[in-house]
């Protein structure tokens, strides 16, 4: 793979995006023009890439006057029909000529993965080149209109679903790790459903899924649920359905959320299929708890008792070599709730992405679950805490809404008062 | 059906229109506010509709104000860095609040039939409605991201495809009309091929179809074609494929082209499956000449001889009485040749509307064609001539410049002479 | 189309047919002979046909000397375990070679239909051949294997279904006549349903179809039902499911009956579409009740007032030219519930074969319906008159039973008190 | 799972297989019986199946009476119509009921299957019960009629078919056997192609599949091909096609065949596919060899060297102990060209059962490869040496009728001669 462009070889770059833009040439000429820019493209190595894409926003981007005369165009008007025609005007005016180059990759049969991709790689690159943000930001708002949810289609991943299909996705779950083709197939039991987003121009690319286990009673442990040896359940005899991982697969979407909607379309097919559900909850990870925690311990913000915070700050320190006692069960409860309820980000979010997430999404934190997940990657996260997030539906609008108008953060009053009791260990 | 609304429903209209916009409800609940008001709307007489649609023009605009900062903001920026910000971030400021609601339709299972009819009403109103332009452009613009290319899908038309397509399709073939089903199974023998795009999202919904007779020669008369009782011809022993009708069914997506991407691909699937095709030619209407005769005629622009006038004034007033007689034959020709390649619109397009679409394509006009559609409706556009379009591929690329860039109009010599001749007729 | 075969080609026939069952070449090459020998077949008129099966039935039969062994064997065998196998090796034995012929067709991909066509000319042939007889009864046999109702697809039919299938359905309805494409699309309404019955290997070629209207109350006039016009009904609403046509479309496979199994499979998906459907009927002519009233009148049968004999007389003789009259309903219902449930064929079955059909099929006569189809094929059948078969879901096994093992015929007391009212009218 | 039945059970199962017999129920009443028939017979360990199909073979065979009246009939008859006759209606009486009543599960969704298996079952309880050999059989004989080549739907396997059925795929490989996911995966890399066998009734049941590995010249080794890690080749660029495995995947299907015409079917889509493919040749296992090589040295017809005698001794004994050296290698071809050719069996076919298979279906003896299977299987069966049978196109049909006519063995030159050596080595 070569890995660098030479000058030559950015100057012609130049010269294609400007073909590619400038509406000489016919679709069909264009078109082989953008394959060939997409064959070269995923041939490079990463400085290549990035000199590729660097060429682009050097070159395409919105020029300067264009968007000055339209900007005073607009200041000028005389009349508020002038003004709402120059308003209009601007809007074509102010968009950046690699808008167009970008769309035209659509015309490719792969152009849209192609795209995906490329805005991954740009999410990255933009990390240490802001001047590369635009572009990034303006492929995101492209692919956010192709990737609008009512083009998305929901459908069921069974064990009848192409192999393809299934390594992809043990490959792409991110919250409970696939070990095998034995651990997946557990997850394809008749006691579980499992779903996944599909773009109609990407029909063999998940975008996101999620897991359910049907259960009787709130699940209050992973391992369980993961066991592919657990006897299977009648599923027409739950009465609730877990959500216990949903996973984004294409890194390139970030930003582009269909979480939500997943979930209630979810929902929606669940109670169809089972009429008897009537609880529709997480088990979900807590990732940001112990790093909280540790910090507010380095902080000195915890009032602790001498052995308690000599215990806690072992536990802290190697989460993995022994799971937490069960004297410290009360104190950790109180302070995860504490960290779920109190613990925000400079918006006003909730600190912990996953339960911001569902919060936004209208559910309630219902429970804390102690020892629910004994994995490494549980204990480093969380020090084996898990948590329910509760989806009912006659709250869920009156939840999404405190959430996204005030930062409300719904509870259940177990997990309020537990909350109210860590707040009162922290210091101020 | 109720025709109107009433002060108290506008106002509850508007009402609802902002709270989809608003984005303080969560997706669900949007969307079951959408779904009403897409029902309300279809339910509704073209006056209500147009009520319907003023509220949505005069409520929710782009705000004069915001627009006026963000334009100051792009005539402040000190930097180009800033500068470059402040015109990523006008774009979004000038968006009108109302694309957000159209949007908010796509997550309707209908929803992108219900826009693409909704732009066929705004189109009617805008007319006398110039208020509604700025909506329904972009509603187009909408639209035509959604309806790229890249997203349809060409699929061939047989008799073996779904009745209600067919009826469909029947309806909505506005060059030669149908007649009824033996017609119709007539342009689906082995011998032709009917092809149409499709949208994902509007799956039982044709946008546009082209139908084609696989014969050996240019085909110059349009009756043989479309007789029903004409013997079948052996597909794989032909050298030619006749375009003889390009059909738009979507009033609602005018203006968002697709037919020359259809032509492309349908030479591109046509080659594959009969390599012996050697010429890809139309053989077209040609809708404005008759009316552009009679204008030159009325305004004594033509150089004839008296007879010669009284025989075309004749002609002209009353097409239908009589077919043209072999006396005139010369003489149309050279016109017809002349109104092709010299009539034009302000913008210096070909002023024929199908010549004009055939000619950006990359065609040349080929051949007229002398009594080839002595139906009502062709003598009364055309007299009975009709043009045969050549799409010959080492040349599509150059005459698609050549035209779009020049407006140069490419023909075969023989039309070339005749125009020549037809244009020394006409007086300066 | 050569409509005759030659004593040359008849003696090449016979070697080609020879080499089909010998079992000396290979499958491939057994193949490419019997897809010669149907393009041949296909393309012979009826002399040739004939020729071509006289060949097979005169050659392919089971050798006598080989079925004469076969018989002795049995007869010889001195244990109950020889005689068994005896028994067991005479079945090959007596299997005449043609069936090898036969079933090698099924490797070609229309082979299916081309026996099956076979069949229908075989049964045509075989009413003044009869040593053609064995040869139709092997194949029936070979097509009653295949066309197990096991490996039936039941399929519904909408107006989204191809029109190539649509247009051979409307051209086989045999009970009554489609007009055209607006009546077809009638009875797919969405108060209608349309469903028949395919087979794996004939996929584009229905078998069997049943209509069904969905309306409240035992339909008692066929007009309503198959007037395009008639306002829709909401089929949800619907308590009742009216069998108004059930057809067959393959001569081929008469005598292998699956209009029973359709009919219940029929009734299983109704009863899951629409849960509040609780009558299941028949609205059917009655095509035997005039010729049987003619016979019985002419025979001197029937007791009847001179005015009643020369009204019926008059309606007998010239059924289209006048509706009966009010004066006579009385006496045909009696004597049309007296053809139905009396009037016998030499086994006792009902002598009208729609009667016997459902009979069979455990329904039972409900009700005879007055002035139920005036159209000129309903008056020449039965004077107007049509009947209701009930399938009621507990009664069905009974009722089956009682019919085909007993003869006897169940119906409603309405019509068995209508019945010994028509018995008592005729002599003896 | 319950393993016997007891008497009251044997005698109610009786009255059920009687019951679905004799025609006096409704289909729907017959199909309900055999359903729950089905489900006892599934939940039954060996004991209860093998008493179940005991009460079918005792109770439902050919009636003795019955048969002996046929027979009569037959030899009695006085015209050859009359014979005709009685040898027609003879089948039928000869036909044993229990065929009527297994016919009758192709009804139920899984009936196929089910049969499918109870065959599997048949044919293992018939080795100690003879008095089920001829059960067994008529199932046989209806299971052929059903998977004639002619229902059987050949589809290409891939990465994307269903996890559920590489699953089944990999579980039944016979020949190679698969070691997991990845191994699986290479089989179906884009230079391989993999098909297998259908039935639409049993459309997730692979019936057989075929292997084949698209090279450049004949393989004479099999690691490489079975190497997960082996460089990928272009299959446009190969000229001969290996096929590596043919496998059965139902038991209860041996004995009728469709492998000879899955190998014309699959050479057919691979020559349409890869215009370059010149050679279409196996890589194949000789099963027997090493044990028919141990009887012949056991019995001392081989005239060899003592210290070859004592080489080959050994490796026999323990064939997967060492490779066998160099120094045997022409003594082990010659010996196995001879194995191949001339080791037959009482029928005259080919000792090797995979040899007969191939022969029959027209292909030669082409090359015997040393060192080609090194694996554990490999050596046990015949020392690491493999066959490569060749199709040749133009000569299947003359291969296949000298072995099937004649049991005439083709094999390339250099393999006769080997032959020839191998059999002067043996005395007599």
């Amino acid at each position: 793979m070569r890995t660098q462009l030479d000058q030559r070889e950015l100057a012609r770059l130049a010269a294609e995006f400007r073909a590619c833009v400038e509406g000489r040439e016919s679709e069909a000429s264009v078109r082989a023009r953008v394959a060939q820019l997409a064959t070269t493209y995923v041939a490079l190595g990463e400085d290549g890439r990035l000199a590729f894409v660097s060429v682009i926003a050097a070159q395409l981007g919105t020029p300067e006057e264009r968007a000055l005369a339209a900007a005073q165009r607009i200041l000028d008007a005389e009349s508020p029909e002038a003004r709402a025609e120059a308003i209009h005007g601007a809007r074509a005016a102010l968009e950046a000529p690699w808008l167009k180059l970008l769309a035209q990759f659509n015309t490719l049969s792969d152009g849209v993965k192609f795209l995906v991709d490329l805005r991954a790689d740009l999410l990255g690159f933009s990390r240490e080149r802001p001047d590369l943000r635009l572009l990034e930001q303006d492929l995101r708002q492209l692919l956010a209109s192709w990737f609008d949810v009512g083009f998305l289609e929901l459908q069921r991943v069974t064990w009848d679903s192409p192999a393809s299909l299934l390594e992809k996705i043990a490959g792409s779950e991110a919250v409970h790790a696939v070990s095998g083709w034995n651990d997946l197939k557990n997850r394809l039991d008749p006691d579980r459903r499992f779903f996944a987003f599909f773009h109609p121009r990407m029909p063999a690319e998940p975008l996101i899924f999620v897991q359910v286990a049907l259960v009787s009673g709130l699940a209050g442990e992973i391992a369980p649920i993961l066991d592919p040896d657990a006897p299977l359940a009648d599923p027409a005899e739950a009465d609730t359905a877990i959500f216990y991982s949903i996973s984004s697969v294409q890194p390139g979407l970030t930003g582009i959320s269909f979480g939500g909607f997943l979930i209630k379309r979810v929902v929606d097919l669940l109670k169809l299929e089972f009429p008897r559900l009537r609880t529709f909850a997480t088990l979900s990870p807590i990732p940001g708890f112990r790093a909280w925690l540790e910090r507010e311990l380095a902080a000195g913000n915890l009032q602790l008792k001498p052995e308690q915070r000599e215990q806690l700050g072992a536990l802290i320190e190697a989460p993995t070599a022994a799971l937490p006692g069960e004297s410290l069960k009360t104190l950790l409860l109180q302070l995860c709730a504490d960290y779920l309820m109190n613990a925000r980000r400079p918006d006003e979010r909730a600190l912990d992405g996953v339960a911001s997430f569902h919060l936004a999404n209208g559910a309630r934190i219902e429970r804390i679950d102690w020892l629910a997940d004994s994995s490494l990657e549980g204990r480093e996260a969380s020090l084996g805490l898990m948590a329910n997030y509760l989806y009912r539906l006659e709250d869920i609008e009156a939840n999404h809404r405190a959430y996204n108008e005030e930062r409300a953060i719904v509870a259940s009053s177990a997990v309020e008062q537990l909350g109210r009791a860590g707040r009162k260990l922290r210091a101020g």
